[in-house]
């Protein structure tokens, strides 16, 4: 992820210290100064987000990265760069909560990604990667949508994702990521009459409903960006739904389940926020049955059943605190349903 | 809502001032020291939530109060309270946002609320008041609840809420609180062989699952709790769902609809977490169809739309950035859904 | 110095945990809301002297205690509190230094102490304890001045007397401390046309030069509350000048001195600001030298050659780091000064 | 100031805003990121000095520059970084306190500067311009001098010096500053066999004894940069002593004195310490009477009149809270000194 934040163009990172992220600013504490960019241990992880901000709206590329109660400290100034439709980019390698929980994986911070952790009526791009492939490809991916939408940008990938060793494909010479001309920067005047003015306070309240109609517009186009994978879905008597290392479980359950007979589909969702609820209505419906895999007690669960909206029973099966259900444990499930 | 906790035996109140909701300690830090009690203008919300987990932790009834902004600072904190098991009580008197946004009315901060805006599967009771009565009877009623299920309280009011002049009965004498005995508290041994620890941090995986897996089991006792209030819902053709002030603009335009020939009801959640799913269920399904009434883009009518699981259509309309529909409006989205 | 600061009358008490002062706020954490009172441990040093500020401009007895690095975090708020000309009580149990240093006895805090280790010309009542005796009895005394002068008053302790067990005189039912009136204090009007304010904000350069000429009588003025104590100065022929641990090191020294046929004497200030100048210039005088002995690398020492100015030789005996010299060691240095 | 520190070879710049010093942050936010440097603008003054620190550490000339409050909040950080001995630069911009003051130019601050605001036995190499030559000029000479002490720099303005305009000669291509090696950096292995550690804690006394000591041996050699400018003293009856601002004003006063016919002289610091005290002992001596003047109650005259030790009268002329005395004023104390 270290790796792909710089070839995907990061100027600047500010972050704080936490397991099980730690690398990736171990990483770029040794890489970004050799290019000539920034890396900053900030004081507190609430200095890191606002720290975000500024750089953001100076036009650079900014990220922070942290884990779980690192990333609450942050929902304040994610709202913020929300408000002031900033592009930047946020990364949660999720750990076991709540509270100061444990530092084993967990996906427990999904209604915080994806339905406002922070105030008001905001969205960020969140992006679940579920091998090191993705870890890399990731950051270039979201810096490039948050800059397309002017939005923050996350990365949900959790503790498992964080320690894992994997063959990765990474280019000896990265192309060169080529931010969009930013014209709302505050690097200057540049020549302009108006020096360009961020800022998330809109005192009037028509300007700010306005302000909030034009953030809609900007979620309702953002949905043609939404991603998914799908596996074994043509014949699947029931489908799997699940993100990031719980997808990985899940294949592995699906291929077992078809040895015993049950034919079991994977859609996984890649964008979560924009949610593949048109590709998962349409898969739950062919197969007749949903099954969702979380590592909570049920949070992407809801979306899914908006997306089915009772045209199918969507079934849930979760695990918490760090522990991972076994490919042969989800099998069970799997087959439990259908039978 | 300062009296309303006065009444209900709240201990210590630490706080930072943020509009609209400067009243509440304005008036306790009056109040608060006269009775021996403790008022405490913190550094800042960060500060104040932790003083909450601390004061929580020795057995006292602690509270804050603050505004979306400084409500978003507290995301980590009450990940910890809650994870901890620590009956507490935070208020949040809504405004427009997201960052800055305005100081004028919103209901932007519902999923920050209750689905979890800290890290973790965690949850809190969520009251919201739709009138000054309420605001007076919900602190008391709200450290009665969290004392009993040992986890946050939450009152999600408004910026009109936080504004509104009107009259309420308040005891001369109100009866005094009597928190329950907590053996678990930090008040030192009392006797005891060991000392109590409080804390959220779980490290072991499967010890934290088991954590994890009482705390669902706090979550399923806690629907007893459930509370609503239903209005002309016996012959509806169509039932408006809408809590706080958006409930009080429904109902005059259910009134306003009833002229005009469409009977229109209303369901208002008392508890937005545990939410009134199966009211809103039975009466949804005898009426055919359901409004859903927010000042947001739409937050509520998921938990709505999850309650009816297709069984009946479900609209929204919403406003935002603190401009608030008239009841003239609302009635004519009422008239149309129905036409 | 807990149960002196009660006895004192002290109402709050705000700080945050460092060695060797730890005793401090766990006595009182105990004992102050068992009366009462507030006992409150703060985010940081900082957010503990900014709330020692606000409680003291409401007129209340308030306190913090800390050792050297916290200490430090606290210059900035104590500047503001002499600049706002108010009285609290700041303990400084002093460790070796610079920086961490350890948590060994110093007396290297002298200067900040004494010269204003926060911006601008303003002093502390400074109070130097030697035995548990004045360590309980210096808050009240400490108190007392502070708010006669309305200034911040220190005790400056080291770690060996944060450590030391010996017996002490404390009184079963110590008198009550009676502060004075504070009709400055910003508690309410109570039937006045105005409120008081308080700050230390003063825009303009002539009014600030007003308030700071206020301010250097009110120095003046203090130089009466000087305190020291003197042993066999009578017939010195050398006199050691030291204050707290160290003197009871000197006066061991002394005595020692003396069954070596050196007529050794003591001046041990007990308030290190005012400074006993003029009793060591006499002593100084009629002994015809003088040896400062302290636990650092020479603070005090100026303050006494200033006094002497230049009449009598001034010699200098110190060891740092938390290292203290022997009463042996001190001896042989007193003797080698006088042959 | 700004331009002195990029010529200077500052790497990286961190500070937070405060009045009279907010054009050196302003310069340095545009010029720094334009030469590949760093220039943050850090959440509080603690933040910022506590990054010099860390900067400082990894082998960066790094600096902050602030005003009298905001350098009270550096004491703590101030006393790490010495006690760590590393090079770095702190620019206090004087302004009148204590307290919040005003933002009027003061020397209020040199006891600070000079004795220790900060815990422990630790010193700061102190340059006091007088001149925007000199303003330009030191920086440079700051981190030279700390890069060879190994210890921090400070350059000690005031507000006056702040905004003044007047002609400096700055070189069109300023020499490139080459720093020395700094083989104890925290910058990586470099083939090494172990890492650097860059620490202020020291838990063994005698060990911590040690360092002490090798901190004093290191202010012993720093004696040998003692800088001062003299002038008129060789027929001198009256020595003023004055640096900085005030010392502009004197000489003009030593020029009018000496037009009435008092042939006044005039010795300046321009090392506050290392303080040149053998200069102004010779020419006081020689002179007969030393006449101090500072924008304050009285602080380098306790140098003096330790330089002096009573050889001849030391007298002081201050003014306080921002208020400048004219050059006619200095003259009629000089005048009235000697007659």
């Amino acid at each position: 992820m270290a790796l792909g934040a710089i070839a995907g163009g990061c100027d600047c990172f500010f972050g704080y210290p936490i397991t099980p992220q730690n690398e990736v600013p171990e990483i770029l504490s040794v890489q970004m100064p050799r290019r000539g960019r920034v890396f900053l241990q900030a004081e507190s992880e609430v200095a890191s987000i606002n720290m975000v901000y500024g750089a953001a709206a100076a036009g650079m590329r900014a990220m922070t990265s942290s884990s779980s109660p690192g990333v609450s400290l942050m929902m304040e100034g994610l709202s913020y760069i929300a408000g002031a439709q900033l592009p930047c980019l946020v990364v949660n390698v999720m750990r076991g909560g709540p509270g100061l929980g444990s530092i084993t994986p967990s996906q427990g911070d999904y209604f915080q990604a994806c339905k406002g952790g922070g105030h008001g009526d905001y969205h960020c791009i969140v992006l679940a990667p579920w091998n090191v492939q993705e870890m890399y490809e990731m950051p270039g991916l979201a810096f490039e949508l948050a800059d397309r939408y002017r939005c923050p940008a996350m990365i949900l990938a959790d503790g498992v994702l964080g320690a894992m060793m994997e063959p990765a494909r990474i280019p000896d010479e990265p192309p060169v990521a080529t931010p969009p001309p930013k014209p709302w920067a505050t690097s200057g005047r540049n020549g302009r009459a108006t020096q360009n003015v961020v800022n998330s306070l809109v005192i009037d309240p028509y300007e700010l409903r306005d302000h909030n109609r034009d953030l809609q517009k900007t979620y309702q186009r953002m949905q043609s960006e939404v991603r998914h994978d799908a596996r074994f879905d043509d014949d699947a008597e029931i489908v799997v739904v699940a993100y990031g290392i719980a997808a990985r479980l899940a294949l592995s359950a699906c291929k077992l389940a078809r040895e015993r007979g049950v034919r079991a589909g994977l859609v996984r969702p890649i964008t979560l926020y924009p949610f593949p609820a048109q590709a998962i209505r349409e898969v739950g419906k062919q197969a007749g049955r949903v099954l969702v895999v979380e590592l909570s007690s049920g949070q992407m669960v809801e979306d899914v059943r908006l997306a089915i909206d009772g045209a199918v029973p969507v079934a849930f099966y979760g695990e918490m605190g760090g522990v991972l259900p076994s490919p042969e444990e989800v099998c069970e499930q799997i087959v439990r349903e259908v039978r």
